[in-house]
């Protein structure tokens, strides 16, 4: 037992973007995925976690940003804690401390930095061993699935796996792409009307393409393999494009149909396609929200962001690049 | 040989939309399409074309609107001339004046209306025979898909067949539709970036959807003859607003991914769906091209227009109702 040192575990994680989008669980519970999915790990968006098992409480609390967060809410934190506390044997209940370093206003999912960075925190709490990266990406997905991915840097790939010890993620080997750049287009910071989870379930259990949306999705992911291995970076984009549209095909699908895509979304693809045209070399992908991210090279930022001021306010436009993986010590941790 | 009389042959059709959409060609040359496909014609826009075979010409002449068309643009006209030839054994050449009284802002297709009235113009102008409908409906399809449903007034199917010979559409019996409306709203009316025979290519080509989407579609149409056969509005409206979507869907499934919607298309998605939260009971379908047609009850007409009105102009507006078929004479051909 281990259940008396009171000792407080740190983590940061840094959310991702879906390059080839997980869209669909095979076990709700488990959250195992449908598909294989690959993200990309972004710099300027992360989670700072702490997390100590205490004695003298008797439920998991969480702060986020120093506000409370109601116990009815804690539904995906605490199967997290769970899990750390079974691994370890620990009978404590944790206090939790969460700083969202993802600006309200960006339009990106917290939730992979958020859960990558408490089952390390959580880990750290709980044991002196060094943590298992593959462990902590079983641990994490528990608490979102995109959570998985957050664990590593860079270009990652989640193993759909069968079970919940082989749904996994893992780096994947890539060259060139030190100078690759994403810009975030914010067109509505707002809560969206249907959470990714639920437009998911929708479509898996409605959507006549379904089935087929999952055999593209595991073979685009074998074609990005191949462009990140060679360094291929329109090749990326491409794949990432097309992948997102055919994600996006699956909720005009569903019964009810439906859509994430706002008016500014469909400006924002035109555009991004009138600057192909004009020999930029930029490509988007699209979650399940109205934001756009425009997937570009560090010597088109500039032609970009110039269109994109045309239609969209500064504040509107956030840049960022590839990300780092998880860390674990507070100094270390201040990479940006 | 019935080559002399210079008869001049007269038609009207309407056009129509596709309540479970025309979407993929299984023959290019005969246009056959790969699912059956229901449509309803539409009573204010319609083509009225005149025909008559000529001694002293060397090719087929066209004047749309009183303008000479531009010979190199009657490729789709010659083929429904040849044929209405081959039939009645004409040997000479057509002289063909067609008005379209489809407004040019309405942005809806005229091809159906104008290769409909071809088809019945031609067919007087060579033979005092009646107009066979179910012939006309093949000869029609051969200039335009669609335009073999627009023989027909109301509700018709076009059963896809397998040749040209059980490729044609007929009337749907139905019930309780009289005060059904159409309410077109104009995002745009200038000519598509995409043609919808180019667009169904590439997606019935390149879409790991395709197959999905045709046996959904043909399964649509037996749930909306149902829909139709018993009188349920709003049946109706919920197939015809899925199967839109469906199609819509497909596009982005495309590669490359390309989608008619433009941000005013979703807007007015957004605001059936609002209208439909308040009670008012109606639905929408889109064509191969952004402008939206919304679905009603004539006791729900001013309700819809007055909410439109807050984001359109009174002229992007457009209401219709249940079209007739075909007519041949230019008295009785005054219906508006």
């Amino acid at each position: 037992m281990n259940n008396t040192h009171n000792k407080t575990g740190f983590a940061r994680a840094h959310t991702n973007i879906a390059l080839v989008k997980y869209w669909g669980k095979s076990d709700e519970d488990l959250i195992l995925p449908t598909n294989d999915s690959i993200s990309l790990t972004l710099r300027d968006f992360y989670t700072d976690t702490e997390v100590t098992f205490e004695k003298n409480i008797k439920k998991n609390k969480l702060w986020i940003n120093g506000s409370r967060v109601d116990d009815s809410k804690l539904l995906r934190v605490n199967r997290v804690i769970d899990l750390v506390k079974k691994k370890f044997k620990i009978n404590q209940f944790a206090s939790i401390k969460s700083v969202n370093h993802v600006p309200t206003s960006a339009g990106l999912a917290s939730s992979a930095s958020a859960m990558a960075a408490l089952s390390g925190a959580a880990w750290k709490a709980a044991t002196d061993l060094a943590p298992d990266l593959r462990e902590l990406s079983k641990i994490a997905r528990i608490g979102s699935g995109s959570a998985s991915r957050s664990i590593y840097g860079g270009f990652v790939r989640w193993h759909r796996g069968i079970d919940h010890d082989t749904s996994f993620a893992t780096p994947i080997p890539t060259k060139n792409f030190d100078d690759l750049r994403i810009i975030t287009v914010v067109v509505n910071s707002a809560a969206k009307k249907i959470l990714s989870t639920n437009g998911m379930k929708s479509v898996a259990q409605t959507s006549p393409f379904f089935d087929s949306w999952v055999q593209q999705a595991n073979q685009d992911v074998t074609k990005m393999i191949s462009a990140l291995e060679i360094g291929d970076f329109d090749k990326l984009g491409m794949i990432a494009e097309q992948n997102a549209m055919l994600m996006h095909s699956t909720t005009l699908s569903a019964n009810p149909a439906f859509t994430y895509f706002e008016p500014a979304t469909l400006q924002i693809i035109n555009i991004v396609h009138h600057l192909r045209e004009d020999g930029i070399h930029c490509y988007f992908t699209i979650d399940a929200g109205p934001n756009v991210k425009i997937i570009c090279q560090q010597n088109s930022v500039t032609s970009i962001k110039n269109k994109l001021q045309q239609d969209f306010k500064q504040d509107q436009i956030i840049e960022t690049q590839v990300g780092p993986g998880i860390t674990f010590s507070k100094i270390e941790g201040n990479h940006d």
